[in-house]
Order: structure tokens, then C-alpha cells, then sequence
């Protein structure tokens, strides 16, 4: 998880969001390999070097039923071009297959063209008229504070 | 679930996608209330009668830790306007911060205003620039047809 926080960490850089990571290892390793873990993890190594994640879980949409969610799916800048982000790829939809999902789904960045490009080319679906809500932590307080009070 | 159900049919035609909807009674009943439950359901019902609902799931985000998924907030057309829909949300919201999530997530169809207002008006930030990708079952299987026979 050590390598696994260095590739979020890179991928917040490129997202422009270097500041929004608050998870650490500890809180990964406990998330992720206790008795219900909340998250399954892939990894592209070399040797015993972590070059790539793909992070998954799953999700239950109301339409189709249960389904993958692909959180991240990072290969660190110096192991690009060498087919890393594909096998991960291919790792997490053959595991969404076994696990009986219906559906693996993720989110990308509009101006991200090459990914959505490459999502395209392998048979992905690009919902343009969805957008993403979000409540931050701040903001369930807020919340709770305004119109839960009871 | 039956009355669930008919909700999330109701949602599909408002969506524009009413043969969307693949999951039945028995499914919903065995994916929700199993050993391993994959959603929790709140309802708001007047006597015996369901006229709204909130399904969530657990989700992870690798920037903030445990976070909560809110897939639908239904409320049947006839019962709008009465406080359904915050009360439903109240609800989701409170049962976030119990389970210690350090973010709520939705999703939400841009021409949907009357819905991205109210979720701004509670302090949810609107996300426009990450687009939802989703490969379907089809997709999954056609995927690994062509790129993952060994």
C-alpha cells in the first residue's frame, strides 16, 4: 500500500488536485485487508517494483443489478506505453465477470482525451449527461447541523 | 421490494430510459437482504403505502477513505412537494455520518435543474468536468472475447 499511496498520489498531481489526498497506509491497509475489505486492489510490478493499480468495488445499480466500480487505474508516468493500463484493464473486467457483475463502470475526466479514447476503442460508453454530486465531509456536518437537527 | 421496484420504473420513464430496468422482485430481495447485503433501502411510506425511497452503498475514494453511494432518491410523482425527498436525503445523509463516511456521492442528469438546485441549495458541490463511463454486460463479454483469450 506504500507504492499503491505513491501511484494516488501521482494521479492527484495529474488531476490537479495535489492537496486532496488525506488517506495514508495504514488507513489503505485496514480499508482494504481486514475481514470485510472495502476495496480490491490489482497491481502491475516489476520485480517487486509497483509500476500500476487498478482499485475496484463493487457497486449495485437498480437497473441491471450488481456491478464493478473501477475506482483508479494508474501506471506511473515512467511505465507508460508498454501495455501496463490494458492488462489492468483486462484484469478487472475478467474479475468483474467472475464476480458475476453486469456492469463495470468508472468516471473520467472530460479533457482527458487519450483515456476517454482508449475507454471508447474497448467498448466503453463515454454518459456525457451525467455529472457527478459530491457532499464532502464538511459539508454532512453542515448539513446535519441545518436540517437534522432534531 | 415490490413497491420499490415500481419506483425505479417510474424513475427509468422520467430518465427516458424505460426498458432500462432489468432487476426483479426476487433479485432485489436476494441482493438486499442476504447474509451480505449489497444496498440498504430507506422508505418513506404513508401507512402501509411506499411513496419514496433512497438505496446507498458503500463506495471508496482513494483521496478521502469510506464514502457513501446514494444510486436513487425516488419520490412517486403524486407525493412531490411535501418534504419526501429532503426527509429522504436527511436520512442518507445521517445514516453517512454513523457509518463514519467522509463523503456522500450521487449522480445527477445535467437537464435535471430543479435537482441540481436543491442538492446545491444542501451544500453538494456539481462535478461537471468527470464524465461516467460504463461498460454493459455486453460490452464485458465482447471485451473479453478480443482482448483476453490466453
Amino acid at each position: 500500500m506504500k507504492e499503491v499511496l505513491g501511484l494516488i498520489r501521482e494521479l492527484a498531481v495529474f488531476e490537479k488536485e495535489p492537496d486532496a489526498v488525506e488517506v495514508d497506509i495504514q488507513q489503505l491497509e485496514a480499508d482494504g485487508f481486514g475481514p470485510q475489505p472495502k476495496f480490491h486492489c490489482f497491481v502491475a510490478a516489476r520485480g517487486s517494483q509497483i509500476l500500476g493499480m487498478a482499485l475496484v468495488y463493487p457497486r449495485y445499480s437498480t437497473w441491471k443489478g450488481p456491478a464493478l466500480h473501477l475506482e483508479d487505474l494508474i501506471v506511473t508516468e515512467e511505465a507508460r506505453g508498454i501495455g501496463l493500463g490494458t492488462a489492468l484493464l483486462t484484469e478487472v473486467i475478467r474479475y468483474a465477470k467472475s464476480t458475476g457483475a453486469k456492469r463495470v463502470g468508472w468516471e473520467v475526466l472530460d479533457w482527458n482525451q487519450p483515456a476517454i479514447d482508449f475507454y471508447k476503442s474497448r467498448g466503453a460508453r463515454i454518459l456525457r449527461d451525467w455529472d457527478v454530486v459530491q457532499l464532502d465531509q464538511e459539508g454532512i456536518d453542515r448539513y446535519l447541523e441545518d436540517y437534522a437537527r432534531i
